[in-house]
């Protein structure tokens, strides 16, 4: 199957092809062609070496063969380009030089070390290779040389070894079974406890696996060995495990890895010499101590490996203080140099200490904020670098318990990562018992094969939910997000028996009140207690949202659809409520059955009727939703969901509902019937059910004015805006706003007071977009809605697009879910039209975006870039936005 | 509820209120204010009385009020503008003077006609008033003027029992009751028999009555009855009779209507005097002879009413043949003028013929061919005229069968007119046994509650289909307007049982094997037999066609899926096929079993070995399809619909299924629970399939290439064009083109020969309208699909949106259905954004479009204006097509 990828590529190639000749930088004695600049082209590893070689760090001498010539080798059918072997030999020829060794010699053998290196970190792909360059012959010189034969026979073993395994594909337990072996038949634990003989002996071993798996001898010329290795690397760029990481993270565009090759040092050649990895700072918490191990006697893989437990930094100190004053000069040095906290790999060599790399260091979200901080208070880097330096998803971490990272658990089922945070509880299968357990003081979780809007009670008293089927904007997913709650959705493992009121996840079988944990930023089911920690919201981070929000933009605001939602979202920073859903507040307690009279009435007396009953309660919840929001705008959509939606679905609740309201079953069933829709996405809802029964606008219309009216008698700001869902013309926008009108007048008249109000309209209708100069005729604000934006724009059910959307991000079809970052090519053209086309006719249109994507980054940059006044997402999303909408607006200065 | 025409009202207002003043326009005494230009100002009436005056053809004097006037009485609220009652006494006095008589004047009073007028013919506004002027004191005179005291009692009584109905509202049943005691009493059996105190008696009582139902005397000053009368007219334009036609023949912009005041001429003065009504070719079928009726000492009413039977023209020539003579000429002069068949009204007073009005006639379709045909013979219109005569769709009543008008029924039900034609059959309750009935050569109606594809042979072998449930695009719909079968869908009035294989009208209970029949043209059911007309294609309307086809410039294609209905289409001029959908292929005879089998393939092998069973009947299709097409283009449509859609959806059926098949009912159960989709018109289906299962895509296109190849070596040209369904993305397409190079390669090589194709695609998603620029990159043709584009751009299921649609076109939301007819501003304005981008990135782009828009005139105007290359319809359609291109052409070289 052809992928986009290659034709990306190949375009990029078509630019660069012309203009650059060279291939491969050297580095090496203070001096080197490359720089920290050049990472497109050398790669992270090799930029960094280059650029430590600049500084006059203690690298190892060496090279770097470019990105691009691994672009070109495989436009060129996997063949070098033309001038690579020149520059190679020739590099090698100044490195045999500048070292004093000679690649092959006897006397003074050259060895090197390759490895591959993108732009980006990338460890799905080629593993190093070390010394290379010993053969039969070598080895003998190098016995010489070191007066060390132990290490000598070692060092060719690990080569023929990592050769055989890395560069040739032979399965890495054909040779650790030789090891295992010889340990058995001598009675040994350990590698070291081999004697030189018994390495000479794996050497022959290890030679004979590689005649029969490769059908050849293994190589003696030392160039060969090169140019195989680097092969290699290339082809590493293009395996499935490599390929696979670029697609889970999204990784686009690179020309493809790097090689270095660079002179060997040993961190093995006695107990003078060792190995070890730091970090400028700590990595999990930010403090700023040096933070490290490392091992005597050892090299690199050695500390990767873990057979043998590295010691930290402070027994470095006290073994050889003078090289780890050395060291902690360096680690300043690099810090002040590269302004970021750093990962360092090292080496010492009989005494000696060389820098093997450098590079930004990993860190935990916590510490990313801490370090961002104090960095800025060290005068290291300014507010605005410190905005960039954190990805705003990372404070998701933050904003929700964890797991106390100490507890690890194994997994019993994965689903999609829904809605983040931790939780905890004892497994109820439907919402009224989650809702009778929590009343008990139960912790529960909610488990579900999908939830539906009669599900909200039980979701809220739920501490996570957990369904088996529906994808990241499936309801479970939309609304635990917006409660803030933990959510694993999808969880395509569990097998949910309602009947028997248990789950079986492959051959876990859990029932009802047994105990399970679930972490939503990974989408992993636990069976079992795990504890939680609480997010801590003070201190440095505070202080960085309290930057970020000086220099942003875009105001934030909440989808919020109670009182409580709304404290939570002001507590994280909402400037306003963006969306305010109000048929949610129509499941609550006995609103139902109100709600359900007036989808069962004939007649608009009827309605009109059980309407009447529901404006109260109406009322107040939007007097709570004010009183909350303190004088900041609060944006109440209308109804938006099809009727049916309000009505059980099942004979059986229908059953009941008939029983409750004094019905007969068959009337709800028939009602039910009549409101069946093929495609309820594209049917009766919004401002349409506002065309068909205005009395329900109207209802509404009267309950947020009269709540208005009643909080600001109170002293009490208010700023209602309220919005109209689903208008495709401007003629639905009209009649409905008359209506409104009439309905707003009659209430100021009836309270002796008015509130200032805008009246608005969601722009989720594609055909709303394309005529928004005729909707902002008569519109006081857009709100985008892209949620059903994207919908309808790319044809994609939410609820159904799982069964191919995953092919899709597969084949690089598309570039990521369009439902979690918002599509500029399509969605993103017509909004800008549609803004253009707005603003011109109504040069004061407040325009924001209120679907699930102002809460992630990447949208939220889209938002700023094109001039939107605010972003509204969730509570818990309301700090990742004030971040992302930060490093836009600096972005954008830049 | 506010509509929407006020406001399209008061805007237009804006635009005149100040550039004119004028209110009043005189016609009479061969000089007229007004001409046949000014429809839009005089009504279509008011304009011709003044053109006929201009033209020296004797018509009675009078006046127009404009539409303007209507216009600002309704501005200000029912009021008459300044300056109207000035003007209308101005022209008042004027009428007296050239009449040489006065309003209400005991010597020699002036009587006048009072009668409403709009630019567009309406049936719904106010009746006429005659006789205007009569009061007490005027009868007097009248009598003595013209010594006819029976004849003017009778006008009394005639004007207070008009004006107390049509302006004062009072039930038309009161004033007859008093007549019909009247005949009672004196045991006589119509008006004319009644003696002139009868009449005097009547008055009498008709002034009672009208006290009584008015609160107020009839009123004797003339003015104050001309004020009243001209208000009436006024009101009449907003009644709801008048509403209800502007909607539903979708008039709209109109300003008012006008008001015309005529001075009275009358028909009933005895033997000298008469009535009569005529045309000036046969309506009915367009032959070119003088066409009428008249009635002696009558009055117009009398021949509308109906009590006595008129005579033919024929009669009058013979009774009177100057006045014939001087008709006829009149007919001619009238003709020659205005170039078209005229309907006209005279009265003949006292031996002198007075010309009422004359329009251009209602004609059948048939006669409106004839008659446009006949008029460039002789000179009077060019072959441009005569196309743009006939409205397109008038050309359905002559492509299918028709009732015989002879045998009228009533109908025992009423659905939606879904495909046009006439069908008569026994009913069948399923597919099944529609097929086996026909196959023993009975005639069959399919009645169901909806059809879906599964009865498509069923579909085939019926007369007809009525469905009781979906639209005018339902399934049923849609296939039968592709099928030219009649078909009733949506008939709400059916209670069908299948059970009991019956259904229910009302108090009409139909069994399996009655007969029924239908009108697809208005959407009737007819219980018993009707005979039916066949078609006829040739004479005038094969001369039509050729001069559309001369002047058009889009091509017209036609949406077929068969060799029989691209023979039918080729019949009907299709210049090629536009939409051939592969997906109904499959559920002919034993397909539908491969197709299942590769549905229910866990393995690609499995499927591989399943399509392969279906290569080779895909490629007898195509086989057929690219014979009967002989040369022209055909552009086949890759698989589109979801796969659920080819499972059967109840238990019943999927154990059928299952032991066809030999697997388990769980298997196929579970697969259908597994494919279930909550928006499957959003799910995955089209192109989505073909990136999910490429093999299905490499099938369809192996057998597509194939057939080409076996057609081309038989000497027979091909021109296949394969297209890609539901396109959203640049990455789909240019995977599935690259995927069908690859086998149309191997085809070619295979067969040895190769044809010319191209591949293109859909643009039915918005997304790819938004993006097309990229799509043209790799794609060689679009296809607009505004079915699909129409949906998901309102946001509108058009299996769902029936239950809103209604209330959008009775509110002025929608001007039009927008399945029906394109809706220019927001799907229109896509199409034209994609096909500017399109054609930017390539210049040769060819661009049709194959929704079921194609075969509407507006829609087919639109594809014109925006220079679209083709446009594909039903075949049925095809004419339709043809003929709304040629306008759309003529039209815009104006």
């Amino acid at each position: 199957m052809p992928t986009l990828m290659n034709a990306q590529r190949k375009s990029h190639m078509k630019n660069t092809k012309n203009s650059r000749n060279k291939f491969v930088y050297f580095f090496g004695n203070g001096t080197a062609e490359g720089s920290a600049q050049m990472k497109q082209l050398l790669g992270g590893k090799g930029a960094n070496l280059a650029e430590m070689t600049r500084l006059g760090i203690p690298v190892p001498s060496g090279f770097t063969i470019s990105t691009e010539a691994c672009a070109f080798f495989y436009e060129e059918g996997k063949r070098w380009p033309a001038g690579l072997e020149k520059e190679v030999n020739e590099n090698l020829r100044k490195l045999e030089a500048q070292m004093g060794a000679k690649f092959g010699d006897r006397e003074n053998p050259l060895l090197v070390s390759v490895r591959s290196g993108a732009a980006v970190s990338m460890p799905g792909m080629m593993d190093t290779v070390l010394n290379l360059g010993l053969n039969s012959d070598v080895v003998q010189g190098l016995i010489v040389k070191t007066e060390n034969e132990r290490f000598t026979w070692d060092a060719y073993r690990r080569f023929i070894q990592m050769f055989g395994n890395v560069v040739m594909g032979i399965d890495h337990d054909e040779f650790e079974h030789v090891l295992e072996k010889k340990k058995k038949l001598l009675h040994v634990e350990q590698d070291c406890d081999f004697s030189a003989n018994d390495f000479k002996d794996i050497v022959r071993q290890f030679k004979k696996i590689y005649l029969e798996k490769t059908g050849e001898e293994f190589p003696q010329d030392p160039i060969e060995q090169l140019h195989k290795a680097i092969n290699a690397v290339f082809d590493s760029w293009n395996n499935p495990r490599a390929i696979k990481y670029r697609e889970l993270n999204s990784i686009r565009g690179l020309l493809g890895t790097a090689v270095n090759v660079q002179s060997m040092v040993f961190g093995n050649m006695g107990n003078d010499s060792g190995t070890g990895v730091c970090f400028t700072r700590n990595p999990s918490t930010g403090m700023n101590q040096f933070y490290g191990e490392f091992l005597v006697n050892a090299q690199g893989e050695d500390v990767v490996a873990g057979i043998r437990t590295p010691e930290p930094l402070d027994g470095l100190k006290k073994k050889w203080p003078d090289i780890y004053k050395q060291l902690s000069k360096i680690r300043t040095r690099l810090e002040r140099h590269y302004k970021d906290m750093q990962d360092i790999e090292f080496t010492i060599q009989e005494g000696k200490l060389f820098l093997l790399q450098t590079r930004n260091g990993k860190r935990a979200a916590q510490a990313a904020v801490k370090i961002a901080v104090d960095m800025v208070d060290e005068g290291l880097i300014t507010k605005q670098q410190a905005v960039l330096r954190v990805p705003p998803s990372d404070l998701n971490q933050l904003l929700h318990h964890t797991f106390d990272p100490k507890e690890k658990k194994e997994p019993i089922a994965k689903g999609l990562p829904a809605s983040p945070g931790a939780a905890c509880g004892k497994v109820v299968f439907n919402a009224d018992d989650a809702e009778a357990w929590a009343k008990k003081g139960e912790q529960v979780i909610l488990v579900r094969i999908e939830t539906s809007p009669e599900d909200i009670g039980g979701m809220h008293a739920a501490e996570g939910i957990l369904t088996s089927r529906g994808g990241m904007t499936s309801h479970a997913a939309v609304v635990a997000r917006g409660m803030g709650k933990c959510c694993v959705a999808g969880c395509g493992d569990l097998a949910i028996d309602y009947d028997q009121k248990m789950f079986r996840a492959g051959s876990v079988k859990v029932k009802e009140g047994d105990f399970i944990s679930m972490d939503g930023n990974v989408g992993e089911v636990y069976l079992g207690k795990v504890s939680t920690v609480p997010p801590a919201l003070s201190g440095t981070f505070a202080t960085l949202m309290k930057w970020a929000d000086q220099f942003r933009k875009l105001s934030v605001r909440t989808n919020a659809d109670t009182p409580n939602d709304a404290k939570t979202a002001i507590k994280f920073g909402a400037e306003g409520i963006g969306l305010c859903r109000t048929e949610h507040m129509f499941f609550e307690g006995d609103r139902i059955i109100a709600v359900r009279e007036t989808i069962l009435s004939e007649t608009k007396e009827e309605r009109e009727h059980a309407l009447a009953k529901l404006l109260p309660m109406q009322r107040e919840d939007f007097e709570g939703i004010f009183q909350a929001m303190a004088g900041y705008p609060v944006t109440i959509r209308l109804l938006d969901p099809p009727l049916h939606e309000f009505l059980p679905q099942n004979q059986e609740s229908q059953n009941e509902m008939a029983e409750a309201m004094g019905v007969s079953f068959e009337r709800i069933r028939d009602k039910v019937a009549s409101l069946h829709e093929f495609n309820p996405m594209l049917g009766h809802r919004g401002c349409r059910l506002g065309i068909s029964y205005p009395e329900i606008y109207d209802m509404q219309t009267r309950a947020i004015v009269e709540a208005a009216c009643h909080v600001k008698k109170k002293g009490i700001k208010v700023q209602p805006e309220i919005m109209i869902p689903l208008i495709g013309t401007a003629g639905e926008f009209k009649i409905l706003k008359a209506g409104m009108k009439r309905v707003i007048d009659e209430v100021f008249k009836e309270q002796g007071i008015t509130v200032p109000y805008l009246i608005g309209t969601m722009i989720e209708i594609p055909r709303a977009a394309i005529i928004a100069d005729q909707i902002a005729q008569e519109a006081q604000f857009f709100s985008f809605g892209t949620n059903d934006l994207t919908q309808m724009i790319f044809g994609y059910s939410r609820d159904d697009a799982g069964s191919f959307i995953g092919t899709y991000l597969k084949q690089g079809i598309l570039e990521s879910d369009p439902f979690q970052s918002l599509d500029r090519e399509g969605v993103g053209s017509l909004i800008e039209w549609a803004m253009a086309r707005g603003r011109k006719v109504r040069k004061e249109l407040k325009i924001g975006i209120c679907g699930e994507h102002g809460g992630d980054p990447a949208s939220v940059e889209f938002c700023h870039e094109v001039g939107m006044n605010y972003v509204s997402c969730s509570p818990f999303r309301v700090p990742v936005a004030r971040l992302a909408a930060a490093q836009a607006a600096i972005k954008s200065k830049k």
